[in-house]
């Protein structure tokens, strides 16, 4: 789906351009031309953004066939742009994914490219068509708030994670199983690639807050500078987060040796306990003492069976001091 | 709630100045005018930030609405500074929270905004209405007077960190428990938040201490500098206990495999030493020896007896030397 | 094997060059001379590249004799730059294998030296022949689409081992054997020995996209920049593969301890239920008993053959609820 | 304590001088004067370096009040300079402690400030009485033998540790207890207090070999080089120990599992060997077998004794091969 | 030993010279002398060094008395340089050592001190004596020929390292013994030293190639250049193998808790598989049974043994599908 709004000097709004008409709002200064490309196929696109907006072939390849972290190319009159964003669905294990969006920044136009349906584009789009301020401050404006909206939905996800990984830890102490171990995983994965994809986008707004760029306004670099701000403290939290996971799987193998431990010891106490008694129970049923207990029939005044019950009772009393003294319980 | 301090050139110290005041009070160069925002509701604070001061809507929008770490933004005829004070409460296991503190530093100027109570604004707003000191310098050391108590509150909370770690170690090696585990983890997030706030706060400092920034007076810098080597020194100890904190985890999982070490180690002797006298037990029990030993009642000079009785006997004696040869013991 | 492609102003393709041509190519800057050296021997290589081309010594000592990790040298007048394609066999347990291309890229001319055959140096061969966009862009577009062929060879690569690590993820939750760990650990070494070359490459490609040098083309940088952009990209994946190895690491570990919990447990559970039970047989089976058995035949309503099978009945009940207790199952 | 040295210009040493003869000697730009403060209270320290010495009052308050890490501040007429001597106590198990000391350095001055006595002072304020050599280069060389004997203590107690480190490896591989853990991880806590103070120590003689510091001659920055030379060789060292202490920690874990193995694998073969021979003997121990051994007397010749011996001489072997096959011994 | 060449401009080379001659030789701007000090001692070495060819005190000091990592001094008229050569015994477990080697670098004449025989020190003096190429470059070329030789005999080293990494890594899957453990840790400490050596020994090398002395002719920075690439190749391997010694250490953890997990299991089975029915036995090794037993002598027939010899045989069979249920085999 190819739609496009201009807005020209006197704030009129058009939406109902057609292929035709772009010529003709690009070659016009001081009007603002929007062009989205949504899930386009790339062999009807190419002509259009090589021919119609000339840009460079190497920068339409970027955008239409291949998968990059995000990036800024100045390729003087227009800068090409990737940013990702990021779709997050909580029911779904916690599993992150971005979506790329080409960008290309003119003085008086702006293109996007992207194959699936990104809420930041719908978002911006629908205040350009109502909201003058908008567009009065140029299409830089329009571009700084597509990427604060972009950047804006990492927030929600990267809080998401961090909670994610605090529930993980709580079972880790909990209750802890292999399938916590796998969220953990999991976990860690998102983190990684959302580092992958912050890091770069960072850098981006760095270069857009501080580099000195034709298309972009003076005034405007403050806000790309705004944006930025809020990368570095999302780069900031997933490097905890992936900190603390790391920490987490430490922790799980460590309560897990620390269950076993107490298993252990019960085993070694009730070993300890019985075996000893078992052998006493079983000295006595050895066949040699048969005649003896038939001529001891009345059982119960008999010294050796008294030994024998006192065997039964101090050894596991024995037994309780000395692990008691090991530290044991 | 909206407080405010003026002082005159002559030292004259008012604190009733009311809204309308303000703008006349920033007119006066030689005055210095402080202006506190304490829990205030962002909608009215909004228009008094903008049109009052004439701050940037970015700078305004924030300080009232966002979270941010530590971070300096230069406007030319005013600084914006976003600051942590850290808040510890030692009963509550270790958790440690800050509380964002939004500066804007002008020539003559300065306001501070922060949700909650502050101890370092409340006492460099004392000292403000008390010692000439503190406004005979400018504006700026008072600015520089509040980032060093700001910086000043980290220290007992870091120290404090510090020896819980110590004792969470004690533990470790005195009597491991999962709950040792959680207080290090506990301890873990803590030193990663500090992190967090320490090192983009160090930034801020050093920013101040070696930019040149027209708010900024060249003789005051060396306050900065100073607050600066406090924040190196607290990121110093920040990284060493985070190294800690992992070993501390490593040494727990040693600890805990050394005492099952232990355990299994009892485990085994007792089992080496009564399994194999209990079969023997269990050989002279069969009832193939019943025959046998009814015709041998006078059971205490057989030969199978005294064999029997010498195997009970020296099998755990030879048990022992074996176990005291592999070196268990 | 030596062969040589000469394209002339005109776009004569000739193939058929004899050694003795080649000072005839070179000194016509209007054409375009790729000389392609493939499994030759050493002795006879040296003085062609010396004497014909006029290469420094150290340069083609570095050709001909020693294994590189990728780099440029500026040789003013030509650069010689060590790249490494990447060979891959999935069936052989992911042994990955670098092969190091040595190319000499002079204003009007190219040379490339390699020991094994590449695929992406054939792939661009064959363009040479075939399509004249390969040289009317001059002999640098012709070495940035070498140097694109081989980068893209590293995607299927570092994919491949990406879906590898993923599978052994998966076994080490499944069925954790030391067969997976062994997997981790080739796919750790092929992930080192990936970024131990990636990286320099990224860093040749950043000179070459960046620096000033006398034989690329100003405009021809921007396409060095899209190489340059791709292994960014793919030493960011090596990075994060790398991380996830040595997670799957400590994940395998965490399992199989998770797995030896389990199996204690089991060992544990049997051995209380048991071992106190058999001991109570053991008691009744001593032969203190037989004469007070044979006393009382009617076995059925006997108080202490009735105490017994109560205590086989209530003893592994009890366990079991203070196991259950104990959080066991 | 406070002690002096004036040294004139014709190389008369004075060190009876008195606080109201300090501004004399101050003044006379020919003469090198050294005051050692040590031990004494702040109260009195601060009006004599404020006001005889000129100190700015951060300098003096970092001097008397505050521990720093090691640092340099250029006060343009002296350098404020924090260096920290390191005391080491082998029989105290390794705890390592660190001595700040505070230089002032003017161009014929310099000011030392501690609080305990530091070796390094009392050897530099030796060989100034006595050895001319150590004044005849001016006051910038005496501060560099201070700064090359404060570290040159800490080449014996780097030494130390490292050897300290070699003895716990050899423990934990012979015999590891938890004391050897415990000592590893004292170890770790003296490597991370010494490289906290060793790496801005570098930086700090970094600084006054390369920088241009009014106070300090340009011929005396080699000296200063040679010492931190010095220092980057002990912070290598500190690194690669710090790497050894993790991996020592890691170690113990293996050998201490390695440990558990061996244990097991005995448990393990003695319950495999016995447990189900003590079967076939409980088998034969039931009562239903009475009766056919009373018909059996002559036992020795009964084929069901002899399967049952055969059951108790085989299954041990059977067993023996098993353990074999599967390579546990 | 100390002994000297010197070759004169017109290829004259003398090996005969006295101390006295070296003034003499060192004043022809157009010969070359190389003065080689083998395992001299330091106090006469030191005047000679001091007054014949007049280097600063620190520098003399700096190559008789002290131990120090890598390092390059200018002091304009000569380079002090530090560089390591490496030995190795292979059969002396894996134990590496490096060498110092003090080079003094003129315009025209070498000086180097060593303590050890140093084999890249008599090769390049062998070249000399033989080989006019040696000589007619210069004198900085002879020492790019040192440090060639030098840096060229680290790779066997490294190479050896890498194999023994590899052979300690099968034999961790094979037969992980703690033997394997000790050789791993010596090769840890090895890479460690090697690191230490080579990252400094790269940055010397890195300034030979890139900086601007004096006595370097720009034409020879591309042969340090080339002995620099092989230093950062040497270092990438260094790095490599460092991560999977690491690597090596975590697997040989899982593999032993692996065959613990193996041991585990069957204790577990034989002890599930035998103690129920072995308490079946004792149930009807109780003497209640006997009289029973007794009036049952037709023992074959009876529903009671029956039943037993059902448990016997049920119980291990419904242990085997349980077991095998939970996935132990």
């Amino acid at each position: 789906m190819i739609r496009s709004v201009f807005i020209a000097k006197d704030g009129t709004v058009r939406t109902d351009l057609q292929l035709a008409d772009f010529p003709g709002a690009l070659h016009d200064p001081t009007g603002i031309l929007w062009v989205d490309f949504e899930a386009t196929p790339p062999e009807t696109d190419e002509p259009t953004l090589r021919e119609v907006f000339g840009f460079h072939p190497l920068a339409v390849d970027d955008a239409l066939q291949e998968t990059h972290v995000p990036k800024i190319d100045d390729w003087d009159t227009y800068l090409y742009i990737v940013l990702h964003a990021v779709t997050f669905d909580p029911t779904d294990g916690g599993h992150v994914d971005t979506l790329e969006l080409d960008v290309f920044l003119g003085r008086n136009f702006m293109v996007t490219h992207h194959d699936q349906s990104i809420a930041a584009i719908e978002k911006v789009w629908e205040a350009c068509l109502r909201d003058e301020r908008m567009w009065k401050n140029g299409v830089d404006y329009i571009a700084y708030r597509l990427t604060d909206e972009v950047v804006a939905s990492y927030m929600p996800v990267v809080e998401a994670i961090d909670e994610a990984v605090d529930r993980a830890e709580d079972e880790v102490f909990g209750r802890p199983t292999p399938d916590v171990l796998e969220d953990i995983f999991t976990l860690k994965r998102a983190v990684l690639h959302l580092r992958r994809i912050i890091g770069p986008q960072r850098e981006v707004l760095n270069r857009l807050a501080r580099d000195d760029y034709a298309v972009i306004d003076r005034r405007a670099r403050v806000y790309f500078r705004d944006v930025y701000d809020h990368l570095v403290r999302l780069h900031d939290i997933t490097e905890s987060i992936r900190d603390l996971v790391s920490g987490t799987l430490d922790t799980y193998l460590s309560v897990i040796n620390n269950r076993m431990n107490d298993i252990m010891k019960t085993l070694t106490i009730i070993t300890t306990l019985f075996m000893p008694i078992s052998f006493v129970t079983g000295f006595f049923g050895m066949n040699f003492f048969q005649p003896v207990a038939e001529a001891l029939k009345p059982w119960a005044d008999l010294p050796v069976f008294a030994i024998a019950m006192a065997i039964f009772i101090l050894t596991p009393v024995a037994m309780f001091f000395w692990i008691r003294k090991r530290g044991w319980t």
